[in-house]
């Protein structure tokens, strides 16, 4: 068992509470028994630090009993469970296949982000991609936010213009939301089967280049008085209208 | 000018951010010169404490200058603006006339709950009430999340049994979202154009006592892997779609 916070691989998992060591080493913490089932079920399971019992067999998964103190040390909740697990990065997407897409440009609070990652879920979109200036998908604050659905749908992080001119070439309808004389109300759209929806910043909203990239405009019919929604309840209320509208 | 942390009116107002002493004095703190202009043009507010320029001018309003560390010393926010007001409590609604109601029933996060007042304004609801273990309406948080639309509407707290029983009496619609044999989809409802639609705590949904008084119960189609939507999420939808049945 180790105690020790000196002991080489505890500084190591440590190190992982960094965006730029999870960069380098392509590993990330994730915190509690639920979402490390999760991560091993789907192959993505590198190894187990617990205290105390284990409550299943994870065959083949490096298992390492530490003290309680150095769970606490490496969790960023006040009161963790006694099971953490050390995981690998998502592979890159090599191709899009039918993938019912949200794209955040800009997302930055990982509860927003984590919210919209289950609202996905939800209305059966089954991929979310982050721009580069949005919360790292890695962060624990974000994969807590998404309620142990992290493992559930394709997340993945790059550059969301290149992205989505790959998307334009397999003939996706970019749709955003933005207020101008040409957007349409949600309820009078009728997208493409295959479709990528855009949602932006909290406080800027999508910026100048994906409205550019985007081939449809539409808004959310609302009182004047409102100049916008939360960034979560705007995706939820558009992913909703767009998912029944082959339903009704 | 004031400058002393132990003056006796900035140890009274210091004492409002407990809600103990807010309820004994009927009285909270609002920040920020939007939220203290709004309060002054609705008739809510009493006094004014500043640093530096106050913008407007503000009639038969007590305006209290002070140093910058009372402000920081009164503010909920690591950076605070220049200008604080000191606001009066809500009126008690006495009569209801066509309200389009909303109705929180141990919603707890300041930040949920803001969220569902500026969603409940985006869709025309005009009243929000909020159940006795709700968040606190004059927690500063929650009127932070409320994004400066906090005078906008009506918000009450108060017995939301009670509240509900004098909707009924009053022929009110009471709506739920809840899972059971007899739940709608919200799709297929159409709602009374008098209804109040209920909301519940983040972790264990609506009570059960409310649940009995509700005469609908709604669900939000959605894949059966996910337990549930954010509960400002599920707000924004159910309102958005009651709102437009009467358009489209």
């Amino acid at each position: 068992m180790i105690s020790s916070s000196q002991n080489e691989r505890v500084k190591y998992w440590f190190s992982l509470k960094d965006k730029k060591n999870r960069d380098i080493n392509k590993e990330y913490i994730i915190e509690g028994e639920h979402l490390v089932s999760e991560a091993y079920k789907y192959g993505f399971l590198k190894s187990i630090i617990y205290c105390g019992e284990l409550g299943s067999d994870y065959e083949k998964i490096d298992c390492i009993e530490v003290s309680r103190n150095i769970i606490e040390k490496l969790s960023s909740t006040p009161s963790p469970q006694n099971v953490l697990g050390i995981a690998r990065f998502f592979d890159e997407v090599k191709t899009i296949n039918n993938d019912k897409i949200i794209l955040l440009d800009g997302v930055q609070d990982p509860g927003n982000a984590g919210t919209i990652v289950r609202n996905a879920l939800a209305f059966d979109y089954n991929f979310v991609f982050f721009s580069n200036d949005s919360v790292d998908i890695y962060n624990s604050k974000f994969i807590r936010a998404t309620q142990g659905y992290f493992y559930c749908l394709k997340i993945l992080r790059g550059d969301i213009k290149e992205f989505t001119k790959i998307l334009i070439k397999n003939k996706y309808d970019i749709i955003t939301t933005y207020l101008d004389e040409n957007s349409i109300d949600i309820n009078l759209v009728n997208p493409h089967e295959k479709h990528a929806i855009v949602f932006g910043n909290e406080g800027q909203g999508v910026s100048k280049e994906m409205i550019e990239l985007a081939n449809k405009k539409v808004v959310i019919p609302m009182n004047s008085k409102v100049d916008s929604l939360n960034v979560a309840v705007a995706s939820g209320i558009v992913m909703y209208q767009f998912n029944k509208i082959n339903k009704y």
